[in-house]
């Protein structure tokens, strides 16, 4: 089995940008992906208004630039599934053992280290009927499916920034947007507010939750529950925007390093997990903020940690 | 006096990436710079080939691709060179003594925040000449000032990134570059060292130090010391690219925010310093990566903090 330097797992914008430094840094690496596509959240996000010197940028050709970036260092991408983790015995002597080991569905790969960069994935509302219509009427992702609702009713459901850009993507296309809120008020950032007010055909539905999801083939009407009145009102839309958060991807390494309440791999600034060799990088790690300006920092902290560790 | 949400002091990536998200923010922002133009180190670096999505970028392009972009959204520019912080006293209310006080060269501005942006700058040598022949030899820019030297013979000193990405440039445009460094290795990353080995120009001078830069008009000659013989050889050259580090610009905070001994500001990755309502960010905060990934991060932290303590 080839061994590498070092394995990175994931590759939006901070297993790419781990690529981009330990391509420069002459490390022998590989990268596994299992969506098929590399990029991450970034792919389904409309706008990026906030990666400087790339302003307004779709997500889409965001996420493929910094492939290509990686792509032109020579980076090495795998397509693979990762179930585990098998951590690397210290006390070994230059054998299997003394790697890191990938378990991936039908494949294992080596390495000294592994950055896991698996990022996080959209939370689901959990009421009857979503599992049902997936895919015909209830969406993750207004910028992916927007447009099959063109001229029709549909409703967003939640409060933060992804909520609200999904509202307003979706109000340039549809006759009429919900946007469902289970506060008094948005914790999404104040340009976004400002700027959802422009449009008229948004009606906000707020200390209010989702009760159930209705359709025949497809959606076709929301039953949403006042959480002050009690009241349950039926909303006739055709499609429902779910964005009420995201969870992280760490399950798979759960027994190998530590992880917060939420799931998230605790994890400092430099990355380094309670595992030696193993670090966390991006939205998969415990941290303040998660952005695509913090997701780059960490693949590059990730990297050198690994390049001080192993000096 | 106009009173700003939070004023940004320094505008290289960590400060306009601080822009940028304060502006999406709705914040009342004041960008405060000395330097007379935006973009800080990176202007000076030839090419850029680690900001994720843009490779090989020239550094002084994706300085005013950043500026742009924080311009694009609205962000408040001023020219100013700051001279000291005087920090809010947190038991008034509502007047001057409640804000946070910016000390300028000829003016003061106020603010419930403040971003310490303010980076780093170019290590000095120390040595006999180096002052008499500043801008007549000796150099800190090999990318501003290399030019000037077509075809002549050229030392860089130094055994980092920045002194070895300054031999590769320079090999292409002189005659002859001796790489002067104290140690027998170089602590750049190995695709740096790897491509230096392709120029037959380039000497190695090991173990060594620069003892004294001497010349008439302008630089003609150094005077090296080799550590371990204790020879000293003069070598004729014409100009000396000095790349030995940097220093962090925290001189005019060092009263009011605890530094490390190197001068740099004491904050953790949310950029909080041990100041209430005061944020480190980029170069001049204690970590362990100064790169331009993780300045962009450090000014999306540090107004996430600032927003999260004045709600």
């Amino acid at each position: 089995m080839e061994k590498y330097d070092l394995i990175i797992i994931g590759s939006g914008p901070a297993g790419l940008s781990a690529a981009i430094y330990a391509m420069r840094a002459g490390l022998n690496t590989l990268v596994l992906e299992k969506a098929g596509v590399s990029g991450g959240q970034v792919l389904t996000t409309y706008e990026v208004d906030n990666y400087p010197a790339l302003p307004g940028i779709s997500g889409f050709d965001l996420g493929m630039k910094m492939k290509e970036h990686a792509d032109k260092l020579g980076a090495k991408f795998q397509d693979a599934s990762v179930i585990g983790l098998k951590t690397a015995d210290n006390t070994a002597q230059d054998t299997e053992n003394a790697y890191q080991t990938v378990l991936c569905d039908g494949a294992e790969y080596q390495a000294k280290g592994v950055i896991i960069a698996t990022g996080a994935h959209h939370a689901l509302l959990g009421v009857p009927g979503e599992a049902d219509f997936q895919g015909m009427g209830v969406s993750y992702c207004a910028t992916c499916d927007g447009a099959f609702f063109r001229n029709k009713e549909v409703a967003v459901v939640g409060g933060g920034d992804v909520a609200l850009e999904d509202a307003i993507f979706l109000a340039r296309i549809c006759s009429k947007v919900y946007l469902i809120h289970r506060r008094d008020e948005f914790r999404a950032n104040k340009a976004l507010q400002e700027a959802l007010k422009q449009f008229e055909n948004v009606e906000l539905v707020l200390n209010s939750t989702v009760e159930e999801i209705k359709g025949a083939d497809s959606v076709n009407a929301l039953l949403v529950k006042n959480k002050i009145t009690g009241e349950i009102k039926e909303l006739s839309v055709a499609g429902i925007f779910v964005a009420v958060g995201i969870v992280p991807d760490s399950d798979a390494f759960a027994s190998v390093v530590d992880c917060n309440e939420k799931g998230y791999i605790l994890a400092g600034e430099d990355g380094r997990t309670n595992a030696a060799g193993i670090y966390a990088a991006g939205d998969v790690r415990s941290k303040q903020l998660r952005q695509i300006v913090t997701a780059v920092a960490d693949g590059a902290n990730a990297v050198t940690s690994f390049q001080e560790d192993t000096l």
